[in-house]
């Protein structure tokens, strides 16, 4: 997720700071009973996967709850707990990332070889994604056993994996290695799988964290959800649309959804629009390595203007989160909302 | 886990059935947007691999959950309840097993291939480990939401999952392909993997989710925990006995912990009490798949008498766990470690 949030490298310092402290913490966690070897190995680990990223969902906890109070400044205590939540969440990225780089037989993450292809560790990644995820309960109970939205926080972290495990299970079903067939692919396959992947890990858990932590009840806020899912597949539809058009530069990586026969925004909306003709090109260059092929496919892109159907999906897309927002009661929550979006609109990273 | 629960063919069926309710749940959660194909993957995926074991664990919590109430009938909702638990443990026992299987590369599982070996399924496979465990929270929350120790519930089979997750990773990093030393196995470390990868959720868990049931605080039962955690780590000890002494027609497999560089019980009191000679033998020898190498190591087992030393354990162990129970003040607390005792003491499978 590119360049979500602006925040000061002041916050992202104090930020840090707390995963220091987490991981600490887990280095010394009494439930278990620890060998030098053991404590070294996890410490490796973690600093391995979990604090590499651009850590915008974890940071936009702080971001969200700090807006929900309206100005009012935050006390150290809430700082840290805000920051604890977000930790868990990159905590949650960190152990998606690690087993799907298997699932992949990925080579490269965040710029250095995935985990599993480091010397000696290899499958052992599978059972580190495992610790990684059991970090996240340890953390909350650490911290927020005592709180009256500790059972809350244990549900939202539960359904928020069954959810992007989902997601990322329909994603491997329709594409099982011999099975490749884009007349599978349509709007509302790659919709679901968008949602359910990454939407509700991305968008909707830092917002509904920080509306836990200002005790709000999330069943009072399904609003709030929908217009984060939603957000949540424009952000990724525009991250289908760098991936073939942005600049390599600016996005860090040289897009290959097109050699990877990715369920992209862009070939399902090809296959909406294209003509027989059209069709048959799709059929027949999408999903190949040669780069002769991934040029036909971006020169049928072209010819059916995708970059002009995108802009016009981008704006409305806009305007419709616009006006959703603004029918929301609370001024905070708009605010929350709008910062989100003003991160991401018109992105060109 | 062989033979440890002798229930009625009767239970056994009332279980199955109550599988079926939980399996028919969890392919409508409306939490997510199913399609058919992901319908039917997971019920292919939940058939393969939760309801082929022996169940032991699972049925074990209506058994414990039985002798807690002291004879008074359980109500259908009671026999329910205790059922789900158990079977949240079974779906616990699946995610491992699949997990273990891609780590360890194996081959067969309970007599079929492996999930990850089946067509089509390959590293899938390792996500639907995730959503096997994921299911655990999804049954927790829709039959015990309201009840009041569903908090105790989750962090009890978070706890469980991260102490076995731990377990595991001792037992991985001590047996690093390419760095296979004796040297490193110990007594201690024995008991470390075995006590946290193996005993927790085999022994341990199914009593917890029963004493929760019984409205029972956890923290007013450490003792339980403590003998059960021994009784865990007898029980292991009998395993790792059975794969060298056992009759195989009787267990069911050929044991080759001896071939698979094992840090079995076995060994590593072979270690503790070889004279010098004996012990170049052990190094020599141990973790070859030649049969003759195989054949080294059991003459050695002879030689210093290992059955001997393992039938003196045996009934050591016994008197221990016989005096530990004993001083329990709940007579119904001590009927169901002697249950659980009675059903594994000297067993040959």
């Amino acid at each position: 997720m590119a360049n979500l949030n602006g925040a000061t490298s002041d916050l992202r310092t104090k930020f840090l700071e707390v995963y220091s402290v987490l991981k600490s913490e887990l280095l010394n966690d009494p439930a278990f009973e620890w060998t030098d070897n053991s404590r070294q190995w996890v410490e490796r680990m973690l600093d391995y996967n979990v604090p590499g990223g651009k850590l915008n969902r974890g940071l936009s906890v702080i971001d969200s709850y700090e807006l929900l109070k309206e100005g009012k400044e935050l006390t150290e205590e809430e700082v840290f707990l805000a920051s604890a939540l977000g930790w868990c969440i990159e905590w949650l990225q960190a152990y998606f990332l690690v087993l799907d780089d298997i699932m992949d037989n990925s080579h490269t993450r965040r710029g250095q070889p995935c985990w599993f292809r480091v010397p000696k560790v290899g499958l052992i990644a599978a059972n580190d994604g495992i610790i990684l995820r059991n970090h996240i309960p340890r953390i909350l109970k650490k911290h927020f056993r005592e709180k009256p939205y500790y059972v809350d926080l244990l549900d939202l972290f539960n359904e928020v994996e069954f959810q992007t495990a989902s997601g990322q299970m329909i994603d491997l079903i329709t594409t099982i290695e011999g099975e490749k067939d884009l007349s599978k692919y349509s709007l509302p396959l790659h919709r679901r799988i968008v949602q359910y992947k990454t939407a509700y890990y991305s968008f909707y858990i830092p917002v509904a964290c920080a509306l836990l932590m200002a005790n709000e009840n999330l069943d009072d806020h399904i609003d709030v959800k929908n217009i984060l899912i939603d957000m949540g597949i424009y952000f990724q539809v525009q991250d289908d649309y760098l991936d073939c058009f942005g600049d390599p530069e600016r996005i860090g990586k040289i897009g290959t959804d097109i050699e990877d026969f990715k369920c992209s925004w862009l070939v399902v909306k090809a296959l909406e629009l294209c003509n027989e003709e059209q069709k048959k090109i799709l059929f027949e260059h999408y999903g190949k390595e040669d780069p002769a092929d991934v040029a036909k496919i971006k020169a049928l892109y072209n010819d059916i203007n995708l970059q002009g159907v995108f802009a016009e999906y981008e704006s409305k897309s806009y305007e419709k989160l616009i006006s959703s927002i603004e029918a929301q009661p609370s001024k905070a929550v708009q605010a929350v909302l709008k910062s989100f979006l003003g991160k991401i609109y018109k992105r060109q990273k």
